[in-house]
């Protein structure tokens, strides 16, 4: 899609007319007084906790944020593969795809080694390794991004609409608080027209600060983020320009030989670039606002590091100037790590609240919104009766060591960026580029590993599925639907629904044949000890907690559907139908075989636990029914 | 996606709420008085063609319907590949591939030979032939294929919405009237509460009758549809039902030895399926109504010819009986054939005001937008001032064309499907696949071939590019973007937007040093009298009419994009931005050479004129400037 050519224009570019691109966002009226779950911010952490939330009709949200509308421009703008997986679950995935800009290589310039007040390009790499994910890297306006997740809210079953104009004051938890009590209070400012300085109360069971790294929800449960002090300052820019310099519709890293660095960034519309540029390096406790630098310095050298190709900046839609600074809570909810055992956390924080990265690694917006996915079915599944609180003690957990492990990639990163002055600088030119391959995963988001805990599983039978790594996320390959030969993607599967799947992987014999994949299924569906029939309420579809999918590793063609387990062709809903969508086959058409790609065990076959944000929670043999049981056992509890 | 779970619910399955998946659609209102064009019928072809006229602001368009609003469900069904390239330059193809169930196999079953009084599975065919198209074949509701439209006028630049609950009582043509008058009036009556009765009069330059098989525009130009008498009865119905038949999820032909045919289409959302059920022939005369055929006699058919498998059907979402006929208007416009030199069409029909065909070769709504794809542009391009209005005696001239011949396929593969009966079933069951699989492009939409003609070029040059056949549909390939290295589909960057496309393919040189490519790409800018000059309006972007695109040999890295001409980086919009978006390569890392998948002279390169609606129009040598001045002279006006 090409647009923003005449001007940028916030909202749908599919509409024609600008003032109609944005739609109205935000409840009128007050603010609910006791709900489930409060959260503070409406951005990327926010609004994706809020979609997760809103999936849930039996679940009171609210969300609330400081700002009087939605966000239109600026801010973030790189989206990884890792979360177009998950926007995949949400359901938008294709939107996103269709609007955004693919980043598919990122090109290197460095000073020209005869000449080197000119930059010349010093090499180009694949942006995103071969069968990392099935989906693009992708750059858009994080404005366009919250907009994906209004629309889910709006459409959701709980028909979420953040309430804005609300500013935090305090907040208090109750001491020695009943589980079910709604022991937080929150007290809300109102700062639209006509209600200014109205105070809201609000009682709620958990509360979750996405208020960004000046959190008032951090401040109040007595959190700081802690880390570098700042000294690098960068400016950033969103433009329309006309230039000749040939890659501007790459990602760029540009490092000069006297003026710094500039990171380009081409953004949706065909027409729209970021670039970053580097300023001068701040002294110890000086604050970049007190350079009062102007979007005119920042084109002026902007200029000089793309010497000697011209930039003729036609609009600026934004730009801002920022210092750098990698900084970590150390952790992410209101329960001191000395009192884990014996109390249960009721504020939690998320995303910028709790880490602070470099926008150029593009870390900030993906993380925050895994932070949210992490977070939300958790509070779900324990709002929802179906699994203990002290589940949620497992949020700040995995999360913390994920954002440590992230910044300091990210620190190593921004060091990088901004060190290519000196007189080495075709030596740093190389060093860049290969760290930037070595750490693709990373800004992928595809590099989190959770350890092995109540959620995770001990590697002890990892050989059954080598591909499918526990404690990361599920890596999708293709497949064919038996019901009907569509090919689809096996994790496409996974919707934002809150569900555990249970993919089983038969082994090579015929299914119909095969007695351990008859007996887990008959185990499953009939077994006491079942996890699905103990943790899936009486009168639920049979798939409405643990979702049970197989692939066969026959082609579709040779299998008989009607000799399959009645687990795999559950009867759902009012009527009894039956659902067609829980058997795959190998995508021999296309030469991808997921057995293969995946390393699973072609004698034994396997099943592979996976949770409703999509990581890898257990790998078992066909067999090993009591130890499934068990694991769900550990968080899960029996359905009424 | 999976819905309808719970019962048929219309609209769209995003939206949790079934009270409120149907936006509203329709203005209030009077209709106005005086307009370029206007649209009877809110069917496919109506929609189509108003769609398409919404893209200009500056025409006038009109659009009403005798039914009261929106339709909900019901009718046809089946979305063939060229008409979801069509879709992919209406902006919609996302939405329906997100939505649509895919047809991927045609399963094919008959008498069992053993125990005739049961049916078995004689065949398995892959529906659509590899490589024919880079869209599946896909079902989906007419009324969601509405929807697309009516999201599409409503963002467009016109904001078109339909008039509901208006009847057309007549219209008349001025005698001797000037080309620019609003010759046309049409009588309107309203239908809507409150308004009972009252009649409009529309004045309009053009009136197209959307109006369906009994269209009233069709008689008021004294045209007739004229074909069989109709003496196959069938039932059709769409429902959610629990059947043991392996193959439900499959498209299927059952022929059974007693009993009839059954065609199994199954539908969006994984549980709705529709089955066409024959019935006994009807005699001479008589009409499917006087029979009293109930939905529960359609069933009782249904399950005889399922033997022995089950059906139980658990809601009729919708049914309906029809007699199958094809039928064919011998015009399309209200000029006389013997008149076509001395007069200008005012009046079209489109749709199944044309031609009716079966159902069941998927044939009727696909056939019905085609033709006001054809229409639109030519409408569009002779009210905008771009062409001559002697264009216009073209759309007849190629859909009667197309209908005639789509119309005897239809006959034959009618008669094929209900001729399974008497002593040679397994012969009939042979001969059903067979003519299946050869006929595959007629129900793919990818048959069509305008003849020769002032839009279509003689077959001089088709050597230059075998795989591009003069008169059919421009058939897309992969490509990458050679300013960013997206992998792309050539054929997409072809919008519904009313321009050419001029695909330069180059030879096998560097382009850089290629002087045919530099003086192509001269001539097109500088020459007075290039058609690129001529026909674009001072003031308008450079590829407002004809738009140019460039495809090289090599990969994107080989080539450097600031040595290439102009023309194919051009300045646009407000600001003069340059639009990257012209180049391209082929897509070496999918193995996939657009030059040999379209059978490109690789030495001399060509020229592929393509029309707006797709069809491959011209194929020229790089320096055959002068030719292609011609072609479009022979339609397109020099431009102010």
């Amino acid at each position: 899609m090409q647009f923003h050519l005449n001007g940028f224009e916030p909202g749908e570019p599919d509409i024609a007319d600008p003032a109609e691109r944005v739609l109205p966002s935000g409840m009128s009226g007050a603010v609910p007084r006791e709900v489930d779950v409060l959260i503070v911010g409406c951005g990327p952490a926010g609004l994706t906790l809020a979609a997760q939330l809103a999936a849930f009709a039996d679940i009171r949200t609210c969300i609330v944020e400081q700002k009087p509308s939605r966000l239109l421009l600026g801010q973030a703008d790189g989206v990884a593969c890792r979360t177009m997986e998950m926007f995949q679950a949400f359901g938008f995935s294709e939107r996103v795809l269709r609007e955004a800009c693919w980043i598919t290589e990122t090109t290197f310039w460095k000073p020209d080694e005869n000449k080197p007040d000119n930059i010349a390009r010093s090499g180009r790499v694949q942006d995103v390794e071969d069968g990392l994910s099935e989906m693009p890297h992708v750059i858009l306006n994080q404005a366009r991004v919250h907009d994906g997740y209004l629309d889910v809210m709006r459409k959701s079953p709980a028909k979420l609409e953040p309430y804005y104009s609300r500013r935090l004051i305090d907040l208090e938890i109750a001491p020695a608080a009943r589980f079910e009590d709604h022991a937080v209070t929150v007290r809300l400012e109102r700062l639209d027209a006509g209600h200014e300085g109205e105070v809201e109360t609000v009682r709620a069971r958990y509360v979750v600060g996405c208020d960004g790294a000046r959190s008032t929800v951090r401040k109040s449960i007595g959190r700081e983020l802690r880390g570098d002090s700042a000294n690098h300052a960068w400016g950033v820019m969103d433009v329309l320009a006309v230039t000749d310099f040939p890659d501007i519709r790459f990602k760029v890293l540009i490092q000069s030989a006297r003026d710094g660095s500039v990171l380009v960034i081409p953004r949706e519309g065909g027409y729209l670039v970021r670039l970053y540029v580097e300023l001068t390096n701040l002294d110890a406790g000086e604050r970049v606002a007190s350079r009062n630098i102007t979007s005119d310095d920042l084109i002026a050298k902007a200029r000089r590091i793309l010497h000697p190709y011209a930039l003729d900046v036609k609009e600026i839609a934004w730009w801002s100037v920022y210092e750098i600074g990698q900084r970590l809570t150390d952790k992410f909810d209101d329960v001191p790590a000395e009192e884990v055992e014996t109390r249960l956390p009721r504020v939690f924080i998320a995303g910028d609240a709790c880490h602070t990265h470099s926008p150029k690694a593009g870390q900030g917006m993906n993380v925050s919104m895994q932070d949210a996915f992490n977070l939300g079915w958790k509070l779900a599944a324990v709002l929802r009766g179906r699994s203990a609180p002290h589940l949620l003690h497992s949020y700040s957990a995995e999360r913390q060591a994920v954002a440590k492990e992230l910044i300091d990639f990210d620190r190593e990163w921004a060091e990088i960026l901004a060190s290519a002055k000196g007189d080495n600088k075709a030596a740093d030119a190389a060093l860049t580029q290969s760290y930037f391959v070595r750490h693709g995963r990373y800004t992928a988001g595809t590099a989190t590993h959770y350890r092995p805990s109540l959620l995770t599983a001990e590697a002890d039978h990892q050989h059954l599925a080598k591909g499918f790594a526990l404690g990361t996320r599920f890596h999708s390959a293709p497949v064919v639907r038996l019901s009907d030969a569509k090919p689809v993607h096996l994790g496409h599967v996974a919707k934002a629904d809150g569900c555990f799947r249970l993919y089983i992987f038969a082994g090579a014999g015929d299914p119909a044949a095969d007695s351990r994949l008859h007996s887990l299924c008959e185990f499953l569906s009939e077994n006491p000890q079942s996890p699905v029939r103990r943790h899936t309420p009486a009168g639920s579809d049979i798939d409405s907690v643990i979702d049970v999918r197989a692939v066969f590793q026959q082609a579709h063609s040779a299998l008989a559907i009607e000799t399959m387990p009645p687990l795999l062709l559950p009867r759902k809903g009012r009527y009894g139908l039956i659902d067609y969508e829980k058997m795959f086959c190998p995508d021999f058409r296309s030469g991808r075989d997921i057995f293969a790609m995946r390393g699973v065990d072609r004698d034994r076959g396997c099943m592979v636990v996976v949770r409703p944000d999509q990581y890898v929670a257990h790998v078992l043999p066909l067999d090993a029914h009591a130890e499934l049981a068990a694991y769900f056992d550990g968080f899960m509890l029996r359905a009424p």
